[in-house]
Formats: C-alpha cells, structure tokens, sequence
C-alpha cells in the first residue's frame, strides 16, 4: 500500500499528520481544525491510518469515533484497541454532505450513490425517498475520485464542499443530511513516544477527559463493580459502549469515557483498582474536553 | 407499501408473524426455528417490520438485535424505542453467508456484490481483499430477488443457501463470512395484548433475562446512580449499549439487558427505583434466555 503526500508548505518542523480517505475529506477538514500548519497525508482506510501512525510514518493521525445521528464508528473503536496508540485530542467538525457528480451530469441522471457507510447512513431518508441506489466507497471524497476517474455519468457521490472543488466536480443538492445538526467527533492519535511534540500543537484548555477500553472477568456483576470505582472517585461518565470482542460470540469490550485526568493521582489511584477488576485495560488517551 | 403474504397451511390458528427482507432472509430462518408453525410475512424494511406489529396486521414480528463479529443492529435499536411493541423472546441463528449469482454468472464475472448493510460488514475482508464493489441492498434475500429481476450478470449477492434456492439461483463461493463463528441474536416483537397468545407458542426455561431502554437526566453520575440499583438487586448485566438520542448531540439513550425477571417482586421494585433516576424508562421485554 503507498501512502499519498502532499506537500503545502516546506518546513522542517511541520507535523505529519495522516487521516483517513482522500484530500477533501471530512477527517482532512478535521485535522486542519485542530492543527492548522499540518502536512496532511492521505490514507486510504481506517487501518492504513492506524498503521501509519504504529509505524511512525507519520507523527499522527486523526481518525473519526462517533457521530451524533449514526453513533459509534465501530471500526475504529475496535482499531484502538488493536494499535499501540493514544489518543491526545478530541475535535468536533459539523457535517454537511454535498451530492457531487461529474460536470455532464444532472440530478435526473443519478441513480447510484456512492459514499462511505456511515456518510450514506446519516443520507439514508434521503436515499430512499428517491430510490437511489447506495454504493459503498472506502471514503466521501474518494468516491468524488472514483467517480471523475471512472467518468461515471449515472451516479452521484457524498462528500464535503471541499471535496467537490478540489476534484473540479459539481455540486447537485446541499445539505442532504437526514438530521441538520449532524456533527462528528475525531481523536488525534498518535504513538506514546511523539506525545510531547504533538500536545505542543494542540490547544489545552482545564477541563480533561479520558477514554479506557477493558474487558471483563467471567463473574456476575463484573461490570457494576468497575463502574463503582468511576462513582466512588465522583468521575462523571459520558459514554460507554460495547463492542464484541471478535474472539467469542456475546462476549464484549467495554469504551468508556470519564471526565478527569490521568494526572490527577486520585484518577491515577482510581485506575489501579480498575485495573484489578477488569481482565484488561487499556488508556486509550487522556485530554483537553473540546468545543463543539 | 403492500405486504406480502405466504400461505403454506391454512388453519385459522396459525401464527402470522413479520420479518424484514424477503422470503429466504436470515429473519425468516429465525422465525421458523422459534415457532415453526407460523405463517412468514415479509416486510421490505426494518421499519415496515415494526409498522406491521404495532398496527396488529400480523401477531408477531422478529427483527436481528445483535451480531457476534459486527455488534448492534442500530437501526432496530433505535425502533424498539420508537414503537410500542415488546420483546417476548429471543433466537439465535448461526449465519453461513452464500455469494449467490444468476445461473449465467461465473465467479470471474462479478464486479459488484448486493447485501444489507450488516452482511455486507461480516463479509468485509472477503470482498476488500478481491476488490469487490458493496452495493447497500435493503436485504440479503432481497439482493437475490434483485439481481434475478434485473438479469444481472456481473454481479453476486450475499445472502443464505435458502435465498438461492427459493430464486434458483447458483451458489458461487459458500460461508464467505470473516469469522467463521458469526452468530446473530433475534427478538420476537409484539403487542402487549398479543402477549398471552404468543407466549404459548414459544419455549420456556427458568432463566429469565429483561431488556430496557432509558434516558438520562442532565447530572453527573447518573449513569451511575442507575447502574447501581441493578448491583443492590443482584442483577446481573448481560450487555450495555448507547445510542444518540437524535434529538440533541452527544446526548445517548442506553440499552440495558440483565438477568432477571420483572414478575420477581425485588425486579419490579427495582425497576420502580429506576424509573424515579432515569429521565425516562422502557420495559423492552422480559423472555426466557436461550440457547446459541
């Protein structure tokens, strides 16, 4: 697999970052948010992102976990855990998708879209009140690619407004999102080695959060027990979910999200007990809570 | 939308029973193994699924919850809280997934490959790695249906061995799955009046297990405060998931299974100490567990 550069600006000390899917995309626009000066670095898939970030290819990444009409963003929830990487920032970035077809093409001639799952997921009402068929792509603003490459003249991609401009495409309908206030979060990742340099670039603020992902003892009430000790050390939850563990049906991995530092030494103290109840865990990341 | 209907014995006493997708989806295998005398009625849609139970055009309905390698079905999470219908059972259905062509069509032929969405995500690393194009279907047996009406011949479909042969269609590569141990679990849905009738269709264990869904009010620790009520009581949780609400961002409603049954006195009395903590609660169902 080759990995695409792009060049802005030379400089020795820019950041390297890689992101998931083609120049344009959503994860691009997200990662230009939370560091302006980066050199971006397109990755086809999730994994490619994961592994340029593993293999020190790139100083980080940024990958997207959730969004506020489709949820979880499983695949990389489950790559999380798998890549020796943290998570140093969270970004929020709001969505709006463009339906993007070749210059030739009118809106009476589309009857494939293609998209990523969860852009055509967050157009699904869209979709279907249409009849349009939905293809699925590896990213939004490389299904603008393939589409141009190819010189399809019957479909139709989902994508930023960047992603249209960058591939000269033309834009069919705005807005096209099931939900208006549709928003994804990101996490900027990065090896535990590149944390220093990285948190540089990043902006801070006081308030901290930090995610965890643990798997479970066979014993009845395992999960309350964990649960407890966020409780006992008043750490606010703000999400979990489940995950299967892909090694034995109904067996699961828990993603939690608290609010508090792993530097404060009661959370520190906190982690320890949790530790000792869970047959894994793993800090995911610590870091600054951001605005939407 | 029109229903469609399956006849295979008449008897005024048969269950008449609701699965989304076509005749030959893995819903309907579901169905059959849980009341093997019902009359199977197929509904295109998740939705439609739902639509016809809660507006009594069939007795009962069953939709897929969970899948051992791909995790919720969200879709139908989000309508077991939108519909007034609870769960009375759960099923367990072990999925062998067929790439399925028309007669014509050989293994080198196909270029694109129609399935739902979730089948589509269990045969992932199958289709990436041959550079198959996933096409979304509303159904794995409706993706046959498909292909065999539009004559396609460079296309496959993925979906059961029941699939190709109530279309006769050909079987071109069998249990295409990523995981070899892909399972799925089911829930029977009805109304509450229908209850009595179709509990006696169904087998019974002691082991009782109880879905809910519910809503938080804006304080930290609540998460918490609830969970805490099902450890006081010994209820073991069995499985934890968040949703969005869709209503504001970042803001999740949870689904909750535990084992325990709400006719046990302290399960009712617990589940009243829930309702006072939650910003809203629903009893999705209380069934016997069953065996994969």
């Amino acid at each position: 697999m080759t990995l695409q550069y792009r060049h802005e600006k030379q400089g020795t000390a820019r950041i390297r970052a890689a992101f998931p899917g083609e120049h344009g995309a959503y994860s691009e626009l997200a990662l230009k948010k939370a560091i302006k000066r980066a050199e971006t670095v397109a990755c086809p898939h999730f994994a490619d992102t994961f592994a340029a970030v593993a293999k020190g290819r790139v100083d980080c990444g940024l990958v997207p976990v959730e969004n506020s009409t489709e949820g979880s963003v499983n695949q990389v929830y489950d790559l999380l855990l798998q890549h020796e990487v943290i998570a140093l920032a969270e970004v929020f970035v709001n969505i709006h998708h463009m339906l993007i077809a070749n210059p030739g093409t009118t809106i009476e001639d589309v009857k494939r879209v293609y998209s990523h799952p969860q852009a055509l997921a967050q157009c699904r009402e869209y979709l279907a009140s249409r009849g349009l068929e939905a293809v699925q792509s590896y990213n939004t603003a490389g299904a603008v690619k393939t589409l141009k490459e190819k010189k399809l003249l019957d479909s139709a991609a989902i994508a930023s407004e960047e992603a249209a401009e960058i591939y000269g495409m033309k834009i069919l309908a705005r807005k096209i999102e099931d939900k208006t206030d549709n928003c994804t979060r990101f996490l900027i990742i990065a090896k535990q080695e590149m944390e220093g340099r990285i948190r540089e670039m990043l902006g801070r603020n006081g308030k901290y959060k930090t995610s965890l992902v643990f798997g479970l003892p066979h014993a009845p009430g395992a999960l309350h027990t964990v649960l407890a000790e966020f409780a006992k050390s008043g750490a606010n939850l703000t999400r979990i979910d489940s995950r299967p563990t892909k090694e034995k049906p109904w067996e699961y991995v828990f993603h939690v999200d608290f609010e508090g530092s792993t530097s404060d030494p009661a959370i520190g103290k906190m982690l320890e007990r949790v530790q000792e109840k869970t047959a894994f865990l793993k800090v995911v990341g610590c870091y600054s809570v951001a605005s939407e």
